[in-house]
């Protein structure tokens, strides 16, 4: 299942806020108009906005080929942080644009920018769908056999370069034989379990139940759910991570039951500059999306609503971090101090 | 605000599946409609259903006063049985009925009975709202000063007779000047504390913040909730109680916390005949409820989905249970017998 593809100096992405109704592709040649997309979550899934964004940065590349060496750089570096601000809480987004900054820095000379930094795009997605077919091979092992698994929101192959983080671990598990059932929670407001996880599942064959985010407690409590696995928009250095609002819920509601809690993620997802969870900025989305479902309003206009798109989940609430270079367990903080470091 | 009357032989019932877009008083005059509008949750919560059954036993009578005795009595029962199936979960749809068939065994004649059974109807409807401002008096007590208070569902005014009983608590205490914001979870799938809650508390000039069910730990986390106060449709003998789904997570999120948890309740909600929350059947409602809202389908058809409409509470996560008598501390299940047989 693919989300966004790069061809003829164009980006395609699959136009996310239609699914599971429609499957558009649409095309973009302005970097600006990508922005927007990221945004208005066309493409959403912290590791996809960050491809989104790199490719975004090569037609930012072919806009300004024909600039002198000095517009040119200047023109790159307002492109970047047009893409930056389009979104505040996953880290993704930053490390691509920087990796994407690095490489035109590295450049003898501007007339090759748009091709080299489109070979680096593409590397970034290849590598991305790579590291999670990594990931879902070494998470599968914590998957125990017939296994209810719950996750959150949608961090599958339509959140990444494809193949997906939780979704990854869910799909190598599945096709060990390991997975009985998946609870998907619809994932309120914008109920990407409802229209994308279900819909991803159901494609690729995978047994999926839908329930409402507010059900996950009394199917644990029944018994129903051995492990959570789910995404991640930003991990700290603590261990302490971001991700859809619902998320800290999940997480405490596995605790009191006893259920080991997992969240996937590809170490770009890792902002080791921050010491703790209390350090990430959380996107509080427009009132509309709580108002109303579907596009039909719901509450009575002008009541008073939050809208926070994430929460922050404390690290001891993790029983482990899966990551393409394996599974990590506490204490938090030295392994991912110690998978970082391998990397650099 | 009303949510039922019973006038010129007719019983009007405001449409709650239209709120807040519509306010419309829809008129009944045969019970089985009104057995389907309980189904279809024209009028819904757990006291509210009681007297509109009440009431709908009263339009039975109406309808067969001129039967013979025999026939009178049969038509009677077959009319108590349809009205006691058209949901299984909350206790006061049986409590009432129970009650208007022994006020009918008490009469020595069947032509008085219309009139007979209509006193007894509207009082079960008026010692509900003395019992609710009774409770929302007591239970005020409860609720700390400057209060964030977070409740799910709607246990309000449009789920009694009228006042509310976890509502009732909340109007006591902001007439008291305690409650500085309650936090409505809007409760999927039927949205209740959107369409309903958020609604009924604009209406009565009670601040009010909206929420996805998803948001509550989060807010709890971040210091916001003070308190835990909403409804009950079923309560067995131990303090374990049957409430609308989510009603367990926000139970344990609270418990991780430290956040006083408690239910409100009148004493008709309370089933002696069940030791303990197991016992009590789970009303599982249609598929599409989860799959879309509105009559807008959101997730991919044919996914499989669950739909309890209540989940069950067990008593030790309860702080404290709030009735007209005063409010209940452990251990709940002598506390229980003990206002029980007060009132018999």
């Amino acid at each position: 299942m693919e989300t966004l593809y790069f061809k003829d100096n164009q980006l395609h992405l699959l136009n996310q806020t239609l699914l599971p109704i429609q499957e558009v592709f649409e095309a973009y040649t302005d970097y600006r108009e990508v922005a927007k997309a990221i945004r208005r979550m066309v493409v959403r899934g912290a590791p996809a906005i960050g491809i989104a964004a790199a490719y975004a940065y090569v037609l930012a590349a072919l806009e300004y080929q024909g600039l002198s060496q000095d517009a040119f750089a200047s023109s790159m570096s307002t492109a970047a942080q047009t893409l930056a601000d389009a979104r505040p809480t996953a880290v993704n987004l930053f490390w691509a644009i920087h990796r994407m900054e690095r490489r035109l820095q590295s450049l003898p000379e501007t007339s090759g920018a748009p091709r080299a930094l489109l070979e680096e795009a593409k590397k970034i997605h290849r590598e991305d769908v790579e590291m999670n077919r990594q990931m879902g091979q070494l998470g599968a092992k914590a998957v125990p056999w017939n296994a209810g698994i719950l996750t959150h929101c949608n961090a599958g192959a339509l959140a990444t370069g494809g193949y997906g983080t939780a979704l990854g671990v869910i799909r190598a598990a599945h096709a060990e034989g390991k997975v009985q059932m998946v609870y998907a929670d619809e994932t309120r407001p914008l109920l990407q379990g409802a229209r994308l996880t279900a819909y991803e599942l159901t494609r690729s064959h995978i047994p999926v139940t839908l329930i409402t985010d507010s059900m996950a407690g009394a199917l644990m409590a029944a018994g129903k759910i051995d492990m959570v696995v789910l995404g991640c928009d930003r991990m700290a250095a603590n261990g302490d991570f971001a991700n859809k609002i619902g998320t800290y819920s999940v997480a405490v509601l596995a605790k009191h039951h006893g259920i080991p809690f997992y969240t996937a993620l590809p170490v770009s997802s890792i902002d080791r500059s921050i010491a703790d969870g209390s350090k990430i900025v959380i996107e509080e989305r427009p009132p509309e999306e709580v108002l109303g479902f579907g596009g039909i309003q719901t509450a009575p206009a002008g009541v008073s609503v939050c809208n926070p798109a994430f929460d922050v989940t404390p690290h001891s609430l993790l029983t482990g971090i899966i990551t393409d270079r394996g599974i990590l367990y506490p204490p938090f903080r030295e392994r991912l101090r110690d998978i970082c470091s391998e990397i650099l």
